[in-house]
């Protein structure tokens, strides 16, 4: 089910209508064109990113609509000098309008590297251009927090990780894309009862200090908690003295062991996670309560579970919200959208690419596809090539100066037919088992491309015979400018 | 309008749920309970927050419900055990429950402060618990992006400040919730479009590289434009070589002079946008487009606007997208909600608090107002004090330290009722006076609680009264626990 509140069409900038205004005035805005998505670094200052967000892509595409209101409210819009921004002619032609065009996408769930395209539209010109902040919004950020959340769950080295960032999200779908995206990258559950609901994910929670605050005492809140669902017991031990809590927790749990439960476990929430959780674990196990879980929450990331657990952490389940759901240490990924490819009026394409000073900004022009090479069960390099072309590449010469040969290396096509002439031709997998192919792609990625930072840079490069349209194009529009 | 795709009483943390089912199966669920919404820190490193949300907290809680679906969901829970986590009887209790509470709140676009309660719920300890998640969810973000929208309205000092966010924004109405609260908090316009339908903000746009790559030539791709739309001609010069296409701009600026039109301006996204906006601005007033503006966009942000106004750039607009609609140096406001009253079976008041070894983390018990006191059109402090009790305070003495007399000062009470036995009794501003609120109210907080970082503390502090009673409580509380 779709995380988008709406499928209307104005989910865009203004700026994609009046440019589709000026297309349509121009007669070209049914000229083909090929507009590829991707970002330029990986988040986190890490080595790769997790592609997610198709679905709700999809079913955005395929009831892209202007209704009657949104023309309504496009008619009101007015230009600087007072005179109605679009024409009456231009807004019937949105109403009639649908997606008719081609999307190629990467599977959701693929690991996937700077520059290589995870979504390509082909499709008339207008059509194309109207759908760019849709798709970026549908994309950024549910690859944004699939991949947060496969860093944290590597950091937690097979511990269960809980995501509880709902009251933290930005917004209510924000939430909602952000608990279906931790859950894809690696996560075991949410706290976030709603996205449980639409997506099937498993939901995990017990109590809070507040739950504690309204007994006149820890011991009374516990035993209360107990009696009502000694199934379900998680005490959460840190509203007053977090040892005295273990103890009282404790207590609790040889109780429902003598009523033939078994306490699941106690929760951290504040103080040294460390020394706390090793004086619970001893505590508990002291008691015969060696199967009770620790839970740790407050403030968690990648890297403070991973130095919580080179320390020695005594800590089962992770419990991470405002840093997963936010994506707290960037909160923005910065994928983009660029025009590669325009059909002139001939019927020829005329391949295109955006300059910049800075030389790995230039964006690739032509009709994309990736490759991906393994070798002996583990991905060596990307390569992207211009279909028309075809590839002869012998090796990977990365944007970055690493060089990769391919000799004896297998192949697999990433950009796959999703899409066709405005109509779903895959049914995509259910969430589970996108959820694992996370978990068999990062297994066969080098080590060194998932260190959480300074993360080694994967071998991504062009075809030599893109390269040299490349090359040709950049000389082209270069002097042209001078 | 609402920002939230569904009423669903489903936004909210499982544990919210469990506890829900603690009370009920105890026979509190109906003890009347006091929570207060507030956060510790102000965000950014400064000095205050503008509070945000009220709108949809209101109407979400009046269409608080379980419905059909919702309760079938929950039904299909499991414990540890395998047994349903919830028993028929809850659930149908919660089938049939809204909110019958009372909500007090600052209005929207407050100015608030560390501690001070945003909203005061009192309703039964059910109902209050079961509404935090959504409460804090529908509360943080908005709140966050306002804060952030005023401090970069702030930074460019008069100029017209443009919200570009929604392509990066944490979902589709995270992406309204942002171009909202940046309106509020400050901003002209926003790039989306759907935002400007459903809240009536003003749009604006004009076109990205894409548009300048569609064509052979920038020339070309200028004048297409502006043969299109006249009156809407901002050129972004950037996509080749930008002096050049500000000359290319100023070219086609003349001839629509010739025509009678009037360019609007240049927008300049990539490069040194100080150096950049000197010749341009240059350029344009040598050829008589004196009045043609300068948009300047490209990750700013409060701070980089301030520098570039401070080293003389030459621009009239600002458009801030990412750091904006995610507030990304903090794309979370550690917003909280805590119990601070509840009523025995014997009908009085049991006050609350939560302790914590940090003294500032130790929560205020009680029925919690605040007093915003104001001298001579200057804000000087806000009293929080405990109703029952009433306030006897001659100064604030300030969590921080500081000591604020109040003589002569004028006292505003900042919590209004707002929903009554679950009726809304206020009819809410429009958020163009919602708006207005903050400028005005931005107008008398002294500048020092305003700095960019390192703010000073505003004075907030409790009345003696309520600061004898939560010291009696902590020691009451101290006893216990040792």
């Amino acid at each position: 089910m779709m995380t988008v509140p709406e499928r209307s069409a104005l989910l865009t900038d203004l700026y994609q209508l009046t440019m589709a205004y000026g297309y349509w005035k121009a007669g070209m805005h049914e000229q083909e064109a090929s507009f590829n998505l991707f970002f330029r670094t990986p988040p986190f200052e890490g080595g790769y990113a997790i592609a997610a967000g198709l679905p709700d892509v999809m079913e955005w595409l395929e009831g892209f609509r202007f209704e009657r209101e949104d023309l309504a409210y496009l008619q009101s819009l007015k230009g600087n000098n007072g005179q109605p921004l679009f024409s009456p002619g231009f807004l019937q032609y949105l109403g009639e309008l649908t997606f008719t065009g081609d999307l190629l996408a990467v599977a959701e769930g693929t690991v996937v590297f700077p520059h290589e395209p995870i979504l390509r539209v082909q499709a008339p010109l207008i059509q194309a251009q109207l759908i760019e902040t849709g798709l970026l919004t549908l994309v950024n950020f549910p690859t944004l927090v699939a991949t947060k959340a496969s860093r944290v769950c590597k950091a937690a080295q097979g511990d269960a990780v809980l995501e509880f960032g709902l009251r933290r999200a930005q917004g209510v779908n924000g939430g909602l894309t952000a608990s279906r995206s931790a859950y894809l990258g690696g996560c075991a559950a949410t706290s976030n009862v709603i996205a449980g609901q639409r997506f099937g994910i498993p939901v995990k929670g017990t109590h809070a200090h507040s739950w504690v605050m309204s007994f006149s005492t820890e011991d009374e809140a516990f035993e209360t908690y107990a009696d009502a669902m000694p199934h379900n017991c998680t005490f959460l031990v840190d509203t007053y003295d977090t040892i005295d809590g273990v103890k009282k927790a404790i207590e609790m749990g040889l109780k429902l062991k003598e009523k033939g439960h078994e306490m699941v476990g106690i929760r951290l929430d504040s103080g040294d996670l460390l020394s706390l959780s090793i004086e619970a674990r001893r505590l508990m196990d002291a008691a015969g309560l060696e199967s009770a879980a620790i839970v740790a929450s407050n403030d968690l990331d990648e890297h403070s579970i991973h130095r919580l657990k080179a320390s020695g952490a005594r800590i089962n389940v992770w419990g991470v919200g405002t840093k997963l759901a936010t994506a707290y240490d960037q909160p923005a990924l910065g994928g983009v959208y660029k025009l590669s490819a325009l059909k002139s009026e001939d019927k020829s394409w005329d391949y295109k690419l955006k300059l910049s000073n800075d030389q790995i900004k230039v964006s690739n022009p032509g009709l994309l596809q990736v490759l991906r090479y393994t070798r002996e069960g583990e991905m060596i390099g990307d390569l992207i090539y211009h279909e028309p072309l075809g590839h002869t590449a012998e090796k990977i010469s990365s944007f970055y100066g690493a060089s990769v040969a391919l000799e004896g290396a297998e192949a697999e096509v990433l950009l796959k037919p999703v899409i066709q002439q405005g109509h779903r031709i895959i049914r995509l997998p259910e969430l589970e088992a996108s959820k694992q192919l996370v978990a068999d792609q990062l297994a066969i990625l080098p080590e060194k491309y998932q260190r959480f930072i300074g993360a080694a840079s994967y071998p991504v490069g062009l075809d030599p015979q893109l390269a040299q349209m490349k090359q040709d194009l950049i000389k082209k529009f270069q002097g042209q400018t001078v």
